[in-house]
This record gives C-alpha cells, sequence and structure tokens, in this order.
C-alpha cells in the first residue's frame, strides 16, 4: 500500500505519470465521473484548514466517491484521548482513503505505518504539505510544458514558508533550475537549503528587492510577509511594500513569466493583477483538484480506461 | 449567469414559473432524482444557521448531487485573513453553485461579482434572507391558491425582522394585498416601508392587539419577540403575551386563515397549536427544501423533461 | 414507524434477524450498495462524538444514501433556543432517518415522540447508547458463535460506564450467562444491576484483580478507569495499572477469549496487545458499521433480494 507522506515520495517518473493523469482528467472530465464510485474519503483535520479540505472533498465527489470525516480536533475524539494511531485504525473501518491534517509533525507518518488505508498527509505542522507541491508542479509543468530550464523567483517569507522549501526540494530534481530568493535579510532561505544547492551545484541567487530580477524570471512565486515575523515595526514598514506584487512591478516581467500563489492571500498581490494573464494563481487552485484527483485514483490503484 | 440576492432579482412572471417547477417537485420527485448528477453545492455558511443550510443540503442531494462546505467562518479561511472576493473565486474551481451565508451586509454581492458560479445569498446580517421570502411565497401561493386578493396580519418583531421587510417588499407587487402589522410600540414596522406603502397606495393597518383583527386576516406572519428589544423590562412583561398565539387566540381566526412562522419558534406560538390545520409552519419547512430544489435547478439553467 | 432508543427494543428474536443480515451485509457487500439510493440519514449531534457519527455515517454511504446534519450543538438551531421537538419536525422534512446524540437523557426519546423519520438514539447523557450494545452484541455473536454459554469478564470503570450497563441488561436475555465484574471498590457496578442478576438467578462474581480470573473468562470486556472517578491519588496510583490489559495479563487468558472495548482505548490497554488475535476491537469498530448498516435497513423498511 502507497502513501503520500512527503513530495519526495514520487519519482520524477512517477510524478510525469501522475500530472499527465491529472491533464486527461482536466480535458475528459465525464470519463472519471463514476471512477471511485462505492469509495469514501476520509477527511481528518486536526486542525482547520478550508481550502485544502474542500480540494479534496471536491476531487473526491469528482470522482463519484463520497466522503465523510471531521474539520477540526474539537470535534474529533483526539479531545478524549485517543492517539493518531488508534483513530486510523479506526477509519480504516470506514473509508477507503484518508487525507490527514495535523498540527504535529510526523503525525501522517505514524497514522500511515498502522493504517489499512492509504494515507495522504494533508499538511503536517511546519513541516510537509505536499498535495501543495503537486499543485504547484503541475501548474509549472501544465502551463509552461516544462519543469526543466527554468528562472525561478521565490519571495516573500522564505525562512519559515513550508510551501517553499517542499517546492525547492521537488524542483532541484529536474535539469537547468534557477533559482532567486528575493525576501528581506531577517526571512532569508534557511542555511541548510542553501548548502543543498551549493553541494548539487545548482545556481542561485539572494536578492532584497523584487524589481530587478524581474526581467529574468520564468516563474514568480509569491507568499505572504507576515508583520509577527520582523524583529521591529520599523523594518517592516521599510520593507514590506517591496514585496507587494502590483500592476507597476509587473510590468518590468516578462510577457510568459507566471506568477504562483499557494493562497491565502492577504495583500502581497495586489488585486489588480488578478486579470492579468500571467497571474495564474486562481487556475493554480482548479489544478489542485485535478492533481488530488489523479492522487485519489493513483493511491486506489484505479485506472480508468478510455 | 444569474444570482439570487434579492427576492426582487425574479420577476412576478420568473416567480410564478419557480413555484410552478417547485410544486411540480413535490408531486413528481423521483422525475428529479437524477437532475442535479454530478453538480455540486458548496455551502459558505460565515455564521452558522442550521436549518437554512440543511435545507439547501437536503435540495441539492434530493437532486441527485452533492455537497462540500463549512458551516462557521471559524473552519473557513476568514480566520487567515482572505477576502469573500478570493474565497468565492477558489469555490468556483471546487463547486457548481453555491449557497452563501455572511454576518456583513453585502458580502454575497461582493461574491457574485467576481465568481465564476451562480451565487445565493442564504442571509446577509439584517439584510436579506431571499430564500426565506422564496419560501414564504411558495407557501402562500400554494397552500392559498393565490398570491393576491389577501390580507396578511404580520405579528411580533416587526422593526428589526428581516424576514417581514422582505415578505412586505415582495408582496406588494401583487394586486390587492392588505398589511396589518402588530407589534408593540418599539417594535412597529420602520417608516420607509409604511411610506412605501402609502406611495404605492396599499392598504395597511397598525395595531397592538392580535385578538381584535384576527377574523379578518387571511395570513397570520408570526415572528419571534426578543426579551432583549424592549426598553424596559416593565414593557416587556406587560406586552409579551399579547403576541403569543396560542389555542384561544387562534379560535378567534377564519377557519381557512394561515399561520406561518420562519422558524425556529422559541414560545411566541404555543405548541397546542400545532395540530391545527391552519398551522403550517412546519409544511412551509418542507416548502423550503422544494423551492430551493427549483431554484438551484433555474439558476444552474438544468430542466427536467417529463 | 420504528425508533432505536433502547438497546432492549428489539427482542432476542428481532436481534438475530438484524444480525443475521449485518453478517450478510459483510460478506455481500455489493448486493447492499444501492439499497438506499435516494435516502437520507440525518446526524443530529448535540455534543461530538467523531467515532459514532462516522460509523453511521460511513453506514449510510455505505448502503448508497447521502448524509447530512451537525456534529455539535454551537451549530445547531439549538444556540437559538429552539427545542428538540421542533428541531426533528423540521429535519423530517429534509431527511428520511435520523441519528441524534444529546447530552441530555431522553431527548432523543422527546424527538421520536413527534418525529416524522425514524429516530436513533446514538448516545443520551449516561443514559442509553443502543448502537454501541448492538455492535457488542453483534461482536460476540458473530465471533463466538453463540450469545448463551459464555463468562463474560467486564473490567474497570463499571460504576459510571454506560456501555457496560446496557450490555449486561441485553445479555441477560441470554441463556447461561455468566459475569464476573472487574473493578476496584469505588468503581463496582451498581446495586440497581447486581440485584436484577440475583433476581433473575444469573451468576456473577465481583473481583478486584484481574489475573485471577483471565483463566475463567469467554470475553473480556474492558474500559478505561477515569483518574477523576477515585477518591485520592494514592488508590489512583494503588489500583490503576491492576486494569491495564498488557501481554502478561493476557498470556494468562485461554486461547479463544476475546478482548472487546468499546473505544476511545487510552491505556488501559496496553499496544502490544493490538496484534493478539484475540484482541477484536478494531474488528469490533468493523462491525459497528455493518450493525448500523444493519439498522438503518430495517428501520426503513427496505429489504434487498438476492
Amino acid at each position: 500500500m502507497k502513501h503520500l507522506m512527503n513530495p519526495l515520495d514520487f519519482s520524477v517518473e512517477e510524478l510525469d505519470k501522475l500530472f499527465a493523469l491529472a491533464r486527461d482528467i482536466e480535458s475528459n472530465m465525464p470519463k472519471y465521473a463514476h471512477a471511485c464510485e462505492g469509495k469514501k474519503l476520509a477527511t481528518c483535520f486536526y486542525e482547520p484548514s478550508t481550502r485544502t479540505r474542500l480540494s479534496f472533498e471536491a476531487a473526491m465527489l469528482n470522482l463519484g466517491g463520497s466522503v465523510l470525516g471531521f474539520s477540526d480536533a474539537a470535534s474529533s475524539s483526539a479531545s478524549k484521548g485517543e492517539s493518531v494511531a488508534d483513530t486510523i485504525r479506526i477509519i480504516s473501518c470506514y473509508a477507503d482513503i484518508c487525507a490527514m491534517r495535523h498540527p504535529k509533525e510526523g503525525a501522517p507518518m505514524v497514522a500511515a505505518s498502522v493504517s489499512g488505508i492509504p494515507v495522504i498527509n494533508a499538511g503536517d505542522g511546519g513541516h510537509q504539505h505536499p498535495t501543495q507541491t503537486l499543485t504547484d508542479l503541475m501548474t509549472i509543468s501544465t502551463l509552461k510544458g516544462r519543469l526543466n530550464q527554468l528562472t525561478i523567483g521565490l519571495c516573500g517569507d522564505l525562512k519559515f514558508g513550508r510551501t517553499v522549501h517542499s517546492l525547492i526540494n521537488a524542483l532541484v530534481r529536474y535539469d537547468n533550475v534557477r533559482f532567486i530568493f528575493i525576501s528581506p535579510d531577517e526571512l532569508r532561505v534557511p542555511d541548510y537549503i542553501t548548502e543543498m544547492l551549493k553541494e548539487k551545484n545548482i545556481p542561485y541567487e539572494e536578492v532584497t528587492q523584487l524589481e530587478e530580477i524581474m526581467p529574468s524570471l520564468d516563474i514568480l512565486y509569491m507568499t505572504r510577509v507576515q508583520k509577527e515575523r520582523f524583529f521591529n515595526e520599523e523594518d517592516y514598514v521599510r520593507l514590506k511594500d517591496f514585496y507587494v506584487l502590483d500592476k507597476a512591478k509587473l510590468s518590468l516581467a516578462p510577457s510568459d513569466m507566471l506568477v504562483l500563489h499557494p493562497l491565502p492571500r492577504v495583500n502581497e498581490i495586489s488585486v489588480d493583477v488578478d486579470d492579468d494573464p500571467r497571474a495564474v494563481y486562481f487556475k493554480q487552485a482548479q489544478y489542485g483538484v485535478y492533481v488530488r484527483m489523479a492522487l485519489i485514483l493513483t493511491l486506489l490503484g484505479i485506472s480508468v480506461n478510455d
């Protein structure tokens, strides 16, 4: 039985197959409309994450399956002291596959180790959020036509951003990828990442301003810069606008550059950018459904013939 | 694409069609059992309202569709600072139609303006609750056989009652309608409503006692009188029983008068009235499902042939 | 119309039929996959109980039906002061059958008395939890092949344990059943139960240690001993390990003894026991789904032909 704990659990070849499946789903939805009939997805969310939960639920419903679960710990048996291991053993009696979100790192791994059904890590603390990374990769791969030969700018909070770290780790497996890290000093990408890049001879640059490097980017991956991450108010006020993508800054970008964002966005992307064809963050949310559909089919071992 | 924000969004002719469809649904449920197969309703409830949410969910399930969503703001992305506009854009990737409840007036309107799917206002603050009004109209129209030539008594809190104001605004479009407003002085219907009635030459009366006007009513629409609306305890104690419908008061009513109530009822209708054939508030809840089924079909542009 | 309020609502013959149906469901799931198509289960949970709720939902989904409802009182109309009687009357407009959990004893009974649809008591305060008892009986009946001729050890908190009392009341209807009550003095089974056993001439023993009686048991029903039930810390520390089932203690048991537990387990069964074939508490959770499927079919009067 296969689980998904970490985006690296799938090889590059397996990912290629997964994205190809997701694209076939996008083009041929009716073909998959009954693929999971009689199957049940359990969404076990020990902390709320509406977007991720609804994306999984939409995916399963699109496949003709059904959904049960809980959306926060208060309404789960955890409040009665039950272990994650016991919960998943019981969930295995109720459902065919489980998407688990947990505030504690490693909790989905514990679940997977005793589960009778495939477990998908839907985010565990600051650790991993593999279906977000699959969504990011699928979006780039579909809209750029490749995952190699890319200059990728990552902008915002690169220190604490779980999705940023996962995406870097996933992209280094492709050829001729080059990173540009755009952040205030306080929020630079961690050393273990830059060391890994040096070791693998993968080129990267660290800059503090977005404008100057905009013309060289194929992808701009935006993230939120939270006020509370700064050491002092003064720095925050000085820096915050540097990391807001607006129409003026976007005008410096190549015409085929893509802007991604894991969402929710607060104010780090101005709404006047939303209608620009390069702004693909809402399309990204749509790809998140297709890739989760492909993932559910893959982990359940269901294949759909033409 | 059509949304439903306000009960007046539909013309009298469109409402006639909607109620005719709802009545056909009532008589021929199996005919509609697969009408929304493969379609998904998102219930986006930024504040809890179980009855309204479940009525929408029952409606969609009766049509063979499926449901996803959230039942309060705490488990939504709003808690992470996401705007309603962004949320509906993402929900548009997950579902085919959305019912939105929000504590802030106008929020569903903002959503509708950027949504990729039809949005139904399921109540926005003290502003509108159009599917309640459709339910009220459908109940009257079905059980009285008409929406014109009616004397309608509205009783209780006429000052703050959102459903009362909506119902009045909807009924003034029909011929020969006459209103009797029954409330304590503190809770009289707002001036802008009586002014509108004068302007349109629609007869109305304002009274403080229920008994005296009972014999003249075709419809009695009851609402709750909340203690906290009164200026002083004394007035509350003095007045509260005037607005409780019991067997004694109901005995003064014509035999074909109907008692409606938007529910939940607390104590403003005595339970000994429940079995009276004139008490149709539970039937009203049932009509609420049929009218929501008709609404979903209409907004999705789905028609079912015999 | 039939409801389920108390495990004794079904006669021994009706239970035999119910368990036979549940076993047929276990062996022939596909035969039942569409039995409840178009039917809706309402899960009305006025307090959270994830396991019970999900077990009901899995049951209904396995039968091809669908589910709506609420998972705690905060998101129900109860917070607006609506009575249980009114709520069930409205739920009767939305669903075909209802599973109700309520912190107040008797609430499901009130609901059943006015309901337009079958109501299942899914736990009412410290009173009854009949589907747990049906699950326990079905587990014993299926895995031992009988419900008579049994020596049953009940261990842990026998004073407050609702499931224990219900199980005893259900088992006394079978022949040659013998009880061994294993608990600290503070948590002995209530007098009304031992008096009932004396009256019926049913043999029982009360002991304080688990080891000594282990070799004589056919069934060991474990429950949690909560620290806060003890009069003083000292007693708790002295006694708590007596009631923890571990590998050493289990080695004293017959090879065909069964260990049951209503779950959630906290630490009263050591995890190193989980893989022992006698540990059937997770299987029990699975049987809980089958028996609820059988119950839903029975109360809805749906029979499935071969």
